[in-house]
């Protein structure tokens, strides 16, 4: 003993076990087949996989632990492939868009317009025409917007369907990003959200509700709780100012998923705890109102793989790179340059040899002429060879959409769902 | 006198003044007009414009202070524009590329395949075939890709014109990028060359030289000076194991340009003086050798202004934000989410009022539903309103194709050369 620093070794944080998907024979499957199968019916490294079985699983999940009547929504800017989006219309109560791209996807799919909302705080004067003339709802983010949509409506000889968004009094504790209290761009101060009510009356516009959302990410279900019920007490609170009473209530979502090394995943009772102590609230108060969640990354990031390809082991100074036709350029979040302030790795494995004979520590890179192009950093994997399959596990979410997919001049990956 | 910490008030570091663009009546000029009037020509914004004068005037200018025979490639990776990539062919003596797609862009100017040369880790065997096809250079970057450039030969019955890209044994201080030194993805360890220009030869390869590339955006002359030395010093300490006499040696680049408060730009002076010494100590050991250095960012970065438009002006709990139409899908690197660590502003402005009436501190924002969205943070510019145009200096290299444009579904910007 050498003085009170010294003790038991103490493990490294490691990943969230990746179990979503089964492996049969040292392969990784997918969409009931081996992930090598797969690659060679895709015909082509990378792409994305997203599998059908693994969202259906998560949404029934979630719907048999939180509190009936509460409305499920999906915030596609997590995820906008059209196959995708097509399965979430089937499963959820309602899809909310961030651009008139975005809802003109929604709007392709079977989902009713009265169940798509638009959130945003740069809505063009085009956007909230397209909107008005949709039918959809729109979550107003400020007094000028009030007046812009209220034009709109004019102008096409229809009423606007409008909720107000929030910029809640409080903060999302724990939260990866947050959305909401101080100074925001998103929505209106709470303060300043009254005098906007009685503006939506007067303007005459059709009203619906609110909008709170306080962050996202976030992987405490205590601060997620917290949140929820101080969105409830604004709610109510700000109510009395309405022209009507809230017909809904929608109050995000935030949920995380893990991600990086010692994060663990979310519990689903507590979550459903939560809910239903917040939808309790609102009841006791204003029976009429619906309270709705909005999930993006949550019910479609565990579903998702980035697969591509291993084209050459190279040993530089006595490190191993493997060095793929994948990278930053397709999934920016997992190189570390998408929010992150100090790089940490995504969980990423070898999707043919998942345990493999023997391990090693490696850096998977891609093949861009940046330093950045980093897959993994010093990950211990199954040792690898050219022809391998690597898979970024946690990807279905602000993966592709969310990359630069130009930079340098590569094919975008192909995106198929199984 | 409080004590010796105390002294004269210190001023907050400063962008350095971006005096490229002439200003009229308080409207920054591009192209020989006001940017409100390009704004109407492009007929939306946001916008990226690059300037042909300026770049026609930075090539000059550097050819100028650059020692007579050095020759000058353009990394066509800061920015591939197809107008602008033919406007280089004509400026520089060679373009290089870092993948097939680029390849392709280089092949449609009117630059001879002769002076393009194709560098990049993760190159593929199509790829690889694609180049040899061409007749163009191939950068190998390990043992094994100089087998596979090989055979790609053998089967189309050509030559492949190679040289070798050496990992160096030291570092660019001061680099914003490092590419060199230590365990690296990028070329072969300088220890391993030798005997990689054995097995070229053995290959019958059309071997050409070598290319050292120690790293991106320093700003600092005499960290560039020192590795132009070292690189050259290198490349005639490895030439003695080449099958043939190094006909070129590709010392990169590196130069930076000022993006952010404090930096200051190089001297061109400098850099002249260094690589005449660099030139001068090639010539006189190995005077067949050309030296070539090879720049992106430094060629175009500040011909490039982004430009978006005030949508609102928002207020809330003290802190003013201009909502904008662009924003981090459009530019990634303005956000901040593109290799920093810490977040700094870009230089921005009000491109319509330069100096304005009145000045204020401001965020500037874009329309996505993320605090990520970030132009500018808490930065001094003319007070503005909604319908003025803000621009980003500075953003003629890694802007555009950098940037993830699919993001939340908003159409991409269009790019002109004016």
């Amino acid at each position: 003993m050498i003085g009170a620093c010294a003790g038991a070794p103490v493990a490294a944080p490691a990943h969230a076990p990746m179990d979503g998907f089964a492996v049969h024979a040292d392969c990784l499957q997918i969409g009931g087949m081996d992930l090598t199968m797969l690659a060679e019916r895709v015909g082509r490294t990378p792409f994305y996989a997203y599998e059908r079985a693994s969202i259906r699983r998560r949404v029934a999940a979630l719907r048999a632990a939180l509190p009936a009547g509460l409305r499920l929504h999906y915030a596609m800017k997590a995820n906008p492939m059209p196959a995708l989006l097509a399965l979430m219309a089937d499963l959820v109560d309602g899809i909310d868009v961030a651009s008139g791209g975005e809802l003109q996807g929604a709007l392709d799919t079977t989902i009713s317009p009265s169940r798509i909302s638009f959130a945003g705080p740069g809505k063009s004067d085009p956007e909230l025409r397209r909107a008005v003339a949709a039918g959809v709802l729109v979550n107003v983010e400020s007094g000028q917007e009030l007046e812009r949509v209220a034009l709109a409506g004019e102008r096409l000889g229809r009423t606007p369907r409008v909720a107000l968004r929030v910029n809640p009094d409080f903060e999302l504790k724990h939260a990866g990003m947050k959305m909401g209290g101080g100074a925001r761009q998103f929505g209106t101060d709470a303060e300043a959200v009254p005098e906007l009510l009685r503006r939506a009356g007067q303007l005459g516009l059709d009203f619906e509700g609110l909008h709170i959302f306080s962050g996202a990410q976030n992987l405490s279900a205590a601060a997620l709780a917290e949140a929820q019920e101080k969105s409830v007490r604004l709610a109510l609170r700000l109510a009395r100012a309405a022209p009507s009473p809230l017909r809904t209530l929608n109050i995000g979502g935030g949920f995380g998923v893990p991600y990086f090394p010692g994060e663990r995943a979310l519990e689903l009772g507590a979550l459903g705890a939560s809910l239903q102590a917040a939808q309790a609230l609102l009841e006791w108060e204003s029976p009429q109102t619906e309270l709705v969640v909005e999930l993006g990354r949550f019910l479609v990031a565990e579903a998702g793989l980035y697969v591509c390809r291993v084209l050459e082991r190279k040993s530089s100074r006595g490190k191993v790179f493997l060095i793929t036709d994948g990278g930053l350029h397709h999934h920016l979040a997992a190189s570390g340059n998408f929010g992150q302030v100090i790089r940490k790795n995504y969980p990423v494995a070898i999707g043919n040899k998942m345990r493999g004979d023997a391990r090693e520590r490696v850096s998977v890179v891609g093949p861009l002429c940046t330093p950045l192009d980093l897959l993994a950093d010093n990950l211990e994997m199954a040792r690898a060879e050219a022809g391998d399959l690597v898979v970024v596990f946690q990807s279905g979410a602000y993966g592709l959409s969310a990359s630069p997919t130009a930079f340098l001049g590569h094919p975008a990956p192909p995106e198929v769902l199984v």
